[in-house]
């Protein structure tokens, strides 16, 4: 069995953001030569996502009313994690319903995925730098 | 380390519908001859999940109808994603409560689930065929 | 590729409740041996979630409170499946927000972590024992 491992790094410039991460995970597949395997992929902080959905800017803005609607950012009051001085527990809310990690199955030494499955870095929290996990297992 | 790799196929005649798949995913754990391992399956579509939960009707219209308030179908003009031509936004939200994929582990060549664990399909765009992805690794 | 299995039990003394469980899942891998892999933590019952995030008591509160709004118990016969005589129909929906189970990489005999992330327990319909299980797979 080989693993392989990788850290990615994203700094998105507003509070929300979605970011299509698949081609960072197809090199991370390749630099590890697995053919045949699983990759995890995973954010590393607690206020953001990885998920897998379509790469279309509609549906990326509804996700984002959607989400505010569910879980919104104001009043910061109402929040008793933002009494610590945060203001960002709406975010922690966000990314428990659209997940933290996606697992993806690797065959012939590519993604095994459906036609318009595409890897997401999900960020609710943003303005910081923000690190994603790759570990790839296999052979 | 063994692999081992399946598609399953369903056409589900309504728009939304629930289908335990754990018979199978038994049986393809059984051609893999894998006894210790993990099993993914996951969804190859954006608009349907795979998940974990309990075989009762009365549940499953439960979800529905739960799901069907957190990210109404109607009015489908509320979405930007369906100014693209298509009415199934709702579904790409739906799909995110209840997850693309599950992971189970499996013992003695079988699946580790506690005592009500059965997978489902669950579908929010119907009407049209739509594939599971089952990837075994173990040995 | 080495396995090994631990079942984690719980018995919450209130109908919903958070426990962080990272240390015993530190134990498992150590028990394991393995150095490089991932580790499986899903909770074996589907009223009970396992998730990772922060380990801040006020967030758990708000957790608490956003999940009784998504998915409120009250009242009970607004739900099909409580006809079958359980009461329990908005501990399935609180569970599918927040997941059945978790997937972590493990990196030179550790949990490969971000700063924050802590394994949690959520329970959601307690007051009976209940299992997690640990499944690692790696070498």
């Amino acid at each position: 069995m080989k693993s392989y491992r990788k850290e990615l790094t994203f700094n998105i410039p507003s509070r929300r953001g979605f970011v299509n991460i698949t081609p960072q995970v197809e090199e991370a597949i390749r630099e590890s030569g697995i053919k045949e395997g699983l990759v995890l992929v995973n954010s590393m902080h607690i206020t953001s996502s990885v998920f897998i959905n379509d790469d279309e800017s509609g549906l990326h803005r509804d996700y984002d009313q959607w989400l505010e609607r569910l879980a919104p950012h104001e009043p910061v009051d109402q929040y008793r994690h933002n009494d610590t001085g945060e203001d960002n527990a709406d975010a922690h809310m966000k990314r428990q319903v659209m997940g933290r990690e996606v697992l993806v199955a690797i065959t012939d030494g590519q993604l095994d995925f459906g036609t318009w499955e595409q890897i997401f870095y999900g960020e609710f929290d943003g303005r910081r730098k923000k690190r994603v996990l790759v570990k790839i297992i296999g052979e």
